[in-house]
């Protein structure tokens, strides 16, 4: 199957949200990144382009003109992923649409409902994908929550309570470099949303993902602890949802201790769900009256839909597979340096032969000494 | 900066570990998958190249022939990874070592301790890389759990524990369909190794990878406690490490309630370090006389070797990169569906337009709220 | 030193926190029950003062006759515990304190504030002690959190979130047998406060204690989600505090899988703080910009109060002195049997000889077996 | 139901285990504690003795005479809780037993095999009691997991995991001022065993208690990490039980970062179970095939055995109760200082009238505030 070819605007060097979205997209086979405006900067564009290898042919400084030349390229683009900050999703989002080009956003979609709905408009008429990557619906345990929800196997739902808490902001570090902290917390470039725009939405949307419940009202006390501050940097909301859910969100930049921690609790009226990102592969399930049980990803009662986001066997966690990825990124290294004999790297951490032998002698000296009652058995070291 | 050329032997349709190596190569764009000897049935061969994108005439049968014809072309394979069973590691290995490819191989590299050492001495001949996948190694805290062992930051090695739990073969599932199960407990093709051979190994390795040490001793007792099996499965080997250091190991596959539950403990006479992989980022560090720190990847006090094992910002668990591909992996469903109108689903999963203006209706409602003292704030729904 | 006499209303058969009281007043061995009125009904409360040791004499079926008795004897109680209702608070407290009696009563103080404001003053004309059991306080750890909040250990405080969550008021059981439930949800009982003055007000308090803030101004939804259901089993609460702290209080008795789950996060300008009351021997620290802490109670690291409040080293959890107790528990219930030969009971759990002579056994096998190098040494079964 | 009279051998002042064993014996209000001999030294025993409100005229510098007093007198003690050094439980226990008192020892019951076998003969012979504090049959989740192993629920036992962690030894200690370090560290005083002796014999009696299963045999590896120390400190144990299952014992006394680390895993051929002390109030279970099952002490899913040895509702965790006496003890403390008006301490942690009124307000202002539809209510404060 031929991979589907992928453009980006924004996620130059040096930024996060890009390379996360330059992953995502290859760790499925499913695209090709061939094209992108990855800097506004001529040089910077260029040599970020090349450093993720795309041709200087296709390294543009301006979305304008890639959404332009690539439409009318036969091997054009047929997806771009938009990484830049919020106020600008609208604008490059329509402007692809419009060129019959599929759109894949960060999210917010944009800074203001008045632009959301305008580029929700633009996307139908386009008959083209407008994607927001609310990324955290992809955890296969977020999906099990979800079918737990709608099949209402808790029951007719009661209150859900979402939490978002970090720490990054705790100083104002607007005021130094982070280039990150200054456009958050920028009103002019988040439509005046700080923690409640940055995080909260995250949350937001998680609730109405894993509940399918739909928000009546709300009432927030948005504060912005850090002096000098200019947007929230911590929001409470209380929250109604159609057909008499009750809620709580809090977001929150300032909650010292806490690095990324977004978390779930939906009660019904005949069970509870609890799920906490920093331990993504479990989903604690309660029946009224019974043990709780702790469901795991892959793992017995598991849904349909949560399986199918499922790629490794239960027990081998998230994070197994970049654990493995790294061996072949420095295996890769070590084959690079071989070609060269000057760059010879000897720390190598992914094992070689000699670890492979100091495996067998291990097997081999267990099996030994189990055989022969438990006797101690000396165990050979390779050389 | 071109990608590494790479083969695969083994990992047809329906195996784990081949796709999982697939994967891991393709995470950090290093290598291209262009060759495989998928399977020894020709048709299977074909379609297993086929679905992950390798083209017809780089589709053998043979690895042999593979390595041969490789190894003539001017683009063909710098390295191949051998995902077989364990008893053809080591024939497969020496021929494409021979001819001078690198080799990446999954564990343990060979079913004796003489095939291994024939196994290193013909990498050392050959100059060419041979990587052992003891993909544990890639943990970025596990990184750290090393560094700081080998920094002596916990003092002297005292005590080293390290245990590999499952229970997928608590019952007698090789009498089944389950192909795993069946040569991995088929004393023919493991050299007569059960879960020693299978696990154990990856506990030693981390043991070894970990403290720095090398093993003097064992004494072991394997058990096969499931009635007629041909092998071990459970494995408890006390052990003796040079410099003094005393060492417990434990795997099993009949440990009922355990998926994958692979763990280390490390005793200084300074200092503590527990690590678990189902909570693969955090490392607990404990002084004596000092409360434990819960240490997290990309958090404060990490070295810098765990640093580079990282990809994300702290807090983002591992699995946060498998969550967010699932996203583009469904966005590239549902492209390649719009192209094909009997295709249509309409049951996507990712966010959409009307999940972004969802959004920024919260967020509107938030600050409005606020903004009002908190007065309840009805949330309008898109349509 | 002799011990305090003590008596008690409320609290006969059958009762909870009337036997939790009267434990408490025992670990410690400052108190000495002597006298009750347990309970309204004449042979009832003769029976429950019989099953707890005090004598028929002093066994009332008026608090305000044994106010007035006591007063009068020269070994009259000193103080009393009230374990009634939550509407009879005030009346008992009160005619207590004018016959000069210290009282110690569980919470809340009363049904309204009103009241409270009469019987604060009773307390003050009296000058005897009037203690509401905010219990909560008495963990070793809580005393920590404080201490580290009063000393500004954390900085300035910015987010106090608490909750306490249960599960057993999930459904209508008011309308079957539970007196507990019945009183809890009448509103004529409690003042028109469900959840919030049952557990809501214990989170208050906990907040109020940790902090050492004062509440100003509160923003509140209180929802009864069980149909039927006379008073809020859900509260959730915006809380603003002097100096510009901000909060949030949840309190449910609706939250399936949720047994007793009290907790609260304190988070300020230069740290955080986190405690469970499900795992109360450890409080998570954290510091800006270092790794997260583990205190424990009697471990490194813990102010002078907490150290104070505390009975045992650390590890052993609030639990053991529980689990010790049983032991000497069926001691005495053997005790008991073998001064009567017909009520022998074979089946103790508790160790003796045998088991003894077994742990002996053991000891002796290893010391051999360890001094032979490790050898297989068979252990003697006592008969 | 008269107390049963109960006296006590060692435990005078500074020591932890006699204090535990008052409390415990306490708790259940089943024992009235009236003679002992608290130390060798008069003044000592005498200051001990009234320290804990045992009369002059039983507060014995010998047991022998104790014992022999006690026997002689109407209402001599008819139980005796033995405290001391190890190496004196055997003769002080006979001594008891031998004159028609039940004894309460701690563990281990002698120091040698041969010491237990007589002490075993002296109670049989004398058809009293002989208790020994196996603590840790007492938690109530023990019970639970003695009753599923016994009724086969887990099935056919095949692998038992015991440990026992800690780290006060981590450090020679012995050779300053620590007399609980001394003796435990001094062979003669202990029969030869260190850690093994000392925590490794709780470790094996919670294995045998949970399992019912009896040992066969063993092999041992016991080491002395730190230099100098005389006895083992470390002791990695295999085990070999009665009909076929195998197990591992694991003691330490130098694993930095473990306070008391009790925990046990039992795997049978249809489950698994694993509790540890530090979160004694659950108990893991896994079927195969099935999510693992979070029971809880008091919750559903619990047997009789384990309902019986339960004091509070689910959720109230043991140490509940201990927190719940802390307010007890600072109200005494506060009466007494009531008592002598220079003694006045202004510093209660417990609550008192003006937090009692704190709390009404509370929950008076979330009342107001929830029937106006959440609008902000001021708190007044009590002054």
């Amino acid at each position: 199957m031929a991979k589907i070819r992928l453009g980006m605007v924004g996620g130059g060097q040096g930024g996060f949200i890009g390379a996360v979205h330059r992953i995502a997209a290859r760790l499925d086979d499913e695209f090709e990144l061939v094209a992108g405006a990855l800097s506004s900067d001529p040089i910077r564009a260029l040599d970020s382009a090349n450093s993720i290898g795309i041709v200087e042919a296709r390294a543009y400084t301006s979305y304008q003109r890639m959404a332009e030349t690539e439409a009318k390229r036969s091997d054009g683009i047929e997806a771009v992923a938009i990484v830049t900050p919020n106020d600008s999703h609208a604008d490059i989002a329509t402007i692809f649409l419009n060129h019959g080009i599929h759109v894949i956003c960060d999210k917010p979609l944009a800074v203001s409902v008045e632009q959301a709905r305008m580029l929700g408009a633009a996307a139908a008429k386009s008959g083209k994908i407008l994607a927001v990557t609310y990324n955290y619906r992809g955890y296969p345990l977020i999906r099990q929550a979800r079918a737990m929800c709608v099949s209402r196997e808790i029951g007719k739902i009661r209150i859900v309570e979402v939490e978002y808490l970090q720490d990054w902001l705790a100083e104002r570090i607007e005021i130094g470099g982070s280039k990150g902290a200054q456009w958050r917390t920028d009103p002019e470039r988040t439509g005046g949303a700080g923690a409640i725009g940055d995080i909260g939405v995250h949350a937001f949307d998680l609730a109405r993902y894993v509940t399918g419940l739909r928000l009546d009202a709300l009432s927030a006390e948005l504060t912005s602890f850090v002096p000098g501050r200019r947007v929230d940097d911590d929001a409470r909301v209380l929250l109604r949802f159609e057909d008499g859910a009750k809620g709580l969100l809090w977001a929150s930049q300032v909650a010292i201790g806490n690095e990324n921690g977004l978390a779930i609790r939906v009660y019904g009226d005949r069970g509870g769900l609890e799920w906490h990102q920093s331990e993504p592969n479990e989903l604690w399930y309660s029946q009224l009256g019974s043990p709780t049980q702790k469901l795991t990803r892959g793992g017995p009662g598991i849904s349909v839909a949560a399986g199918q986001a499922t790629r490794l066997p239960a027990g081998h966690p998230e994070g197994y597979l970049e654990a493995f990825a790294f061996i072949y990124k420095e295996v890769a290294a070590a084959i690079r340096a071989s070609q060269n004999a000057t760059d010879r790297n000897d720390e190598s951490s992914f094992a070689m032969a000699i670890d492979g032998i100091a495996g067998l002698n291990f097997i081999q000296a267990a099996l030994l000494s189990s055989a022969g009652g438990g006797v101690w058995q000396a165990v050979e070291k390779p050389s």
